[in-house]
C-alpha cells in the first residue's frame, strides 16, 4: 500500500493507538463468551463506571451513527422530535440515521453561537409549536465537542439541563469529540455529563485511537430499559465484544485516553498559532478541542489541495477545517502551515 | 483475565486468526481515508471478485444481524415476506432485525429436511396465500451451512433458484459459515452462490477468525442500487474501514479462509467419530460443517456442564449443540469427548 | 350498480346502520371544528366512558387494522414481541401491519383452545425464551370474540390479565367483534374489559353497522402518552372528524350497538341450529357470535359457490365460514341453509 | 349540538357535499364486496381514468396524511430524500408522517417564490450533497394548489418536470386542492399531471365535499407496482370501501368537484375584493385558489377572533387566512369582510 502521509481531513484517518492496540492484543488470547458476557466487557464497564464516578449503564456499539442513533430513540418516540443545532452531525452528516433507527423521529434545527445551543435557542424551538401536527420535542441533542471545534463549559450545559427539565426534554451528549473536550477544560467526566444533568452520553472511542466502537453511558437507568435488546435488533451487538471492549481497558487505563485528546488539542493549537499572523487567514471559530476552522482564498484551498493535503471545504465560501488527531506529529502541522503561508502569499 | 479454555458453546467464542491479525497490523501504519475510500478496502473488494471469478458488488458491514437484515431488506419492502427455514438465524436469533431493519417484513417459516429448504417447501409457503391481506413472498433466504451443520449443495441451490425464479422471489444466502459450506462440498465460492442463482450472499468473517466484520456480495447490481447509502443510514459504515477490510485481505491471501474451514470442519468430524460408539449417544444432523449436535442424557449434560464445559442445549430435549472453530485443537476435542463417554457411562 | 343480495362472505358486506346514518345526517349540518375539537367527537367520548362506566381515554382512527396495531405499538417497543393466537386477525391479515407500525415488533403464536388462548399457553410463550437475541414478550392480545366466533369469558380474560401482571405484559383487546361479545355473554363492557384487567379495548364499529371507524379506548392512562401524536403520524386523524365519531353517538344511543350484535348472534344460531341435522356437516366451534363455521364437503362448497354464495373457505379442508351482520335477514338464512341442505344431499 | 355557523379557519370545517351524500345514500343498499372489490369502486376508478385522459392506476386512502405519505414512500427508500418548499404541508402540518411511512426518508426544504418551488430552487437543493453522509434526493412533491394559496402553471410544472428527470428525481403532487387549481387555470386534469410530467398525484376528496377519503393516481405504472399492498399495510384499505369510492362516482358526475371548487375559489376573490380597500389591509399572496392570506394587525386579528371568527393566524406577524369551502355563503363572506373593515378602523 502507498501514501500513508498524515492529513487533516478527519480524525478518524489515524489509525489504532498503542494502548488500545496492546489490550486488543492481549484480549485475543484463547476464548471468551460472545456477546458481551466476557470478562473484558465487564471491565470495561466497570472503568467507566469508576471514570464517572457513579453507577451508569454502559453498552457498546459499532460506530457513532449507530451510538447516537440508537441513544436518541431510547429517549424519544417516533412522533417527537429532537432539537439540535444546524451543525449537527445526527442533522448534517448521518444520512438519516436517527430518523431511520426511530422509526421517524423529526430533527428540529435550532440557531447556534460558535456552534452551541443556548437556552434560548432551545426554548424558541421548544416552545414554537404545541399542536398534534408537528412532532412533540422531546429530546435535546448537545455535540461535545462541537462539529466547529467549541466547547460547551459544565456551565453552559447545566443551564441548558435545567432548561430541559422545565420544558420536559432529554438531554443526550454526543461525544464523538468528549474526551477533547474534556481535554480542554481540564473538568472531570462526570463535571460535563450527569453532574450537570446529561441523560445520557455517547463516548467516542474511534476518534479517540480505536478500530471501532463508542460507549453508551446511560446517567439515567430508566431510559436504559431493555437498551441491550434495541441494541441487538439495530445491528449492534457484536458476538466477539471483547474487541470492542477491551480496547476501551486500554484507553482508559492511565488516562491514555485524555493524553491523547490533549495531544490532538495542542496540535490544533499549534496549527493556530501558527497560521495567526498569515495575512488574509483568519479563524472562523475559537480552536477549542481538535480542529481548526480557516477562512483561507479559494485559490490557496485549490493550491493546497493540489499539493496533496486533504482537508473539508466548504464549497464556494473559502472555509477549510483542519483536524488533528492523537497521532498527529508537530512536524506534519508546521509542514501544513507553511505550506499555507505559502499559498496564501502566492 | 482468567479462565481462556477452549469451548464448544460458538464458534465465536475464538479470537483473531493470525493471518487477520497481520493485516490489521499492517493496516495500522499511517494515515488512510476514511468511510471505506481507502487502498485495503479497494483491494479487499477485488480480492472478493477474485476468489468469486465475477464483477459483484461488495459492501461491509460490522455484524451478521446488520449484514442479512440490511441484505434482506434491499431485496424486498416492508409489505413483502421473506421464506426461511423454521431453524433460520433471522427467525430465531437476531432479535427481529430483520422485521426491524426493513420496516415489517414478515418471515414466513418453511418446512425444512435437515435443515434444509426444498423447492416443494419453499413452493408451499410462497403460494399459500396470494390476497392483500397477507404480506406476498418476495424474497428465499438459505443459510448455509445450515444452523444444523447440514450443507446445501450446488443442485439443491440451484433447484431453489429456479424455483424462485419461477415465482419471482429473489434468493439471498446467509453465508456466516459460507467457508464451512465450500470446505466440505470442495466447490468454488462461484459454484455454490451466482453459478447456481444466488443474488446475494453474506460471506461471515468473524466466524472464520475476524473481530468483526461480514462482506455482503451482491451478484444481481441492479439489487444493489444505492446501498451504501442503506449501510451508512443504518449505522453500519466504519469510518476506519480499513480495519474491517484488511481483515479480509489476509484471509483471502493464500486461501487462509479456507484452511481455517477445513480445520474446523476437521474437529467437528473428529469429535462425531469420537463419540460415535458410545452408548446412547446419536447425531441428531450429519455432520458436515463445523458443528456436532449429540442426542445426549439430560443427566450427561448437567454433569458436562458442572464441569465446566460451555455449549449450548435444547432444554427438556437432552440435544447438545458443539461448535468448532479455526483454533480449534484436536487435544481438547479428545478431551471433551473423553468426558461425553465418561458422563454418559455415569 | 347490480346485484346487492345478502351475503355470509363477511360482516363488512352489510352498509350502514339506521342510527348511525341519523348521526352523521345531523352531523352534516354547517359547520364544525376540524381534528376532532368537534361537539361530536367530545359527545362520542363521554358516551364511551358512561357505557363502559369510567374515565378511560378515547380515540378514533380509520379501520380496525390501525386500531390494533396503534394500540399495540403503544404497548411495546420494536425489539418486544406479542403473544397472539395461531388464528389472530394481527398474524393472519394484517399484512404484516402490527410490524410495521411498530417498525418491527414480533408476533409469537400461541396454542388456543376454540381460538382462545389461555394462561398456560400464554406463560409457554412467554417463558420459552429469555435472552436478548429474541425480542422480549411484552404484550397479550386477546380477540373478542375471536376468528373462530368464541367468546372470552370474563373469568377467563381476568385469568389472563392476572398472568400478564405477574409475566409483565400488558393486555390488549381486539374488538372488532366487541358488540358480539357482549351481546352473547351478556355482560357489560365494563366487566369484560378493565374489570377483568384489559388495558385497551378497540371497540369495532365497522361491522357493527358504521361506514369506517373504530374506538380506541385506554383504561390504562399511562399507556396513552401522547396517543393523539401516535395516531397523527400514522395518518389516523381525520379531519372531518365528526363523521367518524357522530355515528358512535348513535350506535351507543339506546343501545343500538347491542341490538345490532343481538340480531347478528341470532342469525348465526338460527344458521347453525337450521343445520344441525343436515348428514355430514358438522359444526368446526361452538357458535358463540355471529360467525358459524361448518365442516361441509368439498364438492358442496363448488356447488354452492356456483349458486352464488360468498362465504370464506378453507382450502383443502372442506370448511367453510359464514358470517351474520346487523342486518341479515332471516328468510335469507333460511334460503342458505335449504341451499346447503340440497347441496349436501347432492 | 350549538354553533354551525361557517368559519374561515379551513376548508375542512364544511361538511359533506349533496353530490357525495346522494351517492353515500345510494351506495348503502344491500351487500357488497368488502375492500374495494366492489362496483362503486371500479365505477369511480373509471371515472377518474376517464376525467384524466389516461388509463392511470387508481387507490383510495382515507385522509390527505397517509395519502401523501404512502404516495411518497413508494417513490423513495428510507435513505433517499423528499424536496419540498419551507410551506409544503408534509413538512410542516403532518407530525413526521411521511418519515414514518417511509421508516426515516429526510424532507429537504427549498426556497420559494409565491409558495412555489422552481427549477431552480429544486436544482440547488438536490445537487448540494453528493455524498452517502446526506440521503440521497429521490423525489421532488409539489401542492397545488400551495398552502398559500398560489396556483403551478403548466408551464411552470413543465419546467420542473423536466429537472427532475434531468436530476433522477420522481415528481409527486400534493393536490388536496387540486380542484381548486383547476378550477382557478381552467385547465384539464391532464394538463396539470401527467401531460407535464407529474408521476402521482394525491387528488383531495375531503376539502372538495367529502367526509372522509382521497384518491392517488399513478400516471407512472411502475411507481405503483404493490401499492395495494403498502396501502393495506399501513392501515388504508378500508372495509367497506365504497362509502370512499361513491362519494367520488357522486363528485365527478357532471363536474360537481370543479363546481364546487369554482364556488370556493369564487369566494376567495369576493372577500380579497371586498378587503382591498381596507386601510392596512394587505394580501400577503396573489389570490388564486380558495385562499385568502391578510396582512392585518394584531390588534385586529384579537378582535376578530373575540367577536367569534375562526382563522389561522400567524403568531407575532399580524398575518392571517382565510379558507373558502364548497358551501362558503357570500353573506357570510360579506359578514366577515365588514367585520374586518371595521376592526381595521377600531
Amino acid at each position: 500500500m502507498t501514501d500513508k502521509s498524515q492529513q487533516f481531513a478527519s480524525d478518524n484517518y489515524s489509525g489504532i493507538c498503542p494502548e488500545a492496540w496492546a489490550a486488543m492484543e492481549e484480549a485475543n488470547q484463547g476464548h471468551q463468551r460472545a456477546y458481551g458476557d466476557d470478562e473484558w466487557t465487564h471491565r470495561a464497564a466497570d472503568d467507566f463506571r469508576a471514570l464517572f464516578e457513579t453507577d451508569c449503564e454502559v453498552f457498546f456499539a459499532f460506530n457513532g451513527t449507530a451510538a447516537n442513533s440508537l441513544a436518541l430513540s431510547s429517549l424519544c418516540q417516533s412522533y417527537h422530535s429532537v432539537i439540535c443545532s444546524e451543525t449537527a452531525h445526527v442533522e448534517t452528516d448521518e444520512c438519516g440515521a436517527p430518523e431511520f433507527f426511530s422509526n421517524g423521529s423529526k430533527l428540529l434545527v435550532a440557531r447556534t453561537e460558535n456552534g452551541k445551543l443556548t437556552p434560548d435557542s432551545i426554548r424558541e424551538i421548544a416552545l414554537k409549536r404545541q399542536d398534534i401536527h408537528y412532532p412533540k420535542p422531546r429530546v435535546v441533542t448537545l455535540t461535545q465537542a462541537t462539529e466547529v471545534g467549541s466547547v460547551y463549559t459544565p456551565e453552559e450545559i447545566r443551564a441548558i439541563s435545567i432548561t430541559c427539565k422545565e420544558l420536559g426534554l432529554n438531554l443526550h451528549m454526543d461525544g464523538a469529540r468528549f474526551s477533547n473536550a474534556c481535554a480542554f477544560l481540564g473538568c472531570s467526566p462526570a463535571d460535563l455529563t450527569w453532574k450537570a444533568g446529561v441523560d445520557v452520553l455517547c463516548f467516542g472511542g474511534t476518534k479517540n485511537g480505536m478500530a471501532v466502537g463508542e460507549a453508551i453511558l446511560f446517567f439515567n437507568h430508566d431510559l436504559a430499559e431493555d437498551f441491550d435488546y434495541r441494541c441487538k435488533q439495530a445491528g449492534q451487538l457484536a458476538s466477539k465484544m471483547r474487541f470492542l471492549s477491551a480496547p476501551w481497558v486500554g484507553l482508559l487505563q492511565d488516562d491514555a485516553w485524555l493524553k491523547h485528546a490533549r495531544h490532538a488539542n495542542h496540535c490544533a493549537q499549534l496549527l493556530a498559532q501558527l497560521v495567526s499572523d498569515i495575512p488574509g487567514v483568519e479563524l472562523m471559530f475559537p480552536v477549542q478541542a481538535n480542529g481548526v476552522f480557516l477562512q483561507l482564498s479559494e485559490a490557496a484551498i485549490t493550491t493546497l489541495t493540489a499539493r496533496g493535503w486533504r482537508f473539508y471545504t466548504f464549497i464556494g465560501k473559502g472555509g477549510a477545517r483542519f483536524m488533528c488527531s492523537w497521532d498527529t506529529e508537530e512536524a506534519r502541522v508546521r509542514e501544513l502551515a507553511a505550506d499555507i503561508r505559502e499559498v496564501m502569499a502566492g
